[in-house]
């Protein structure tokens, strides 16, 4: 068993509401060290035994037909899982 | 400027019902290659200057104060963005 992470984020002339509302709340809380927050989404396509060359041209695919929206936003990362980088 | 990236994933034995609607998806636009889907959030909240140690630790506590719900998603990841990593 493989994973094939893939990360979507808006682009970065569309407005983030969402981000803008983390980005107001953190100084509340005490955290005032960062100028912006972008939400995006993070998909894990697992895949039945090695994560080969053909899955992940597969996942490239799901990727621009499926996962993001061209429009309004980029596919920034399809990349086998690197189970190691994970806590 | 860099970022650094917070990845949140519902947990295991959470039921994602975006992730499994997206997984009966996949094989109707013929990409049959998978065998689940999970979907989740990836924040990338930026910093002026450099990430340091503190900044990190902020992001860690953003991460489980703002950002993800402890009862029902891990934070799975709090990294400084590698800009060579990306498309």
């Amino acid at each position: 068993m493989a994973r094939i992470v893939v990360d979507v984020m808006p682009k970065p002339e569309i407005l983030d509401p969402q981000g803008k509302a983390i980005a107001n709340e953190l100084p509340r809380i005490g955290l005032d060290g960062f100028a912006g927050v972008r939400q995006g989404k993070r998909f894990e396509l697992t895949v039945d035994g090695e994560a080969t060359e053909d899955a992940l041209a597969q996942a490239r695919e799901a990727a621009e037909k499926l996962l993001s929206n061209p429009v309004i936003e980029d596919v920034v990362r399809v990349a086998v899982l690197d189970e190691t980088e994970e806590n």
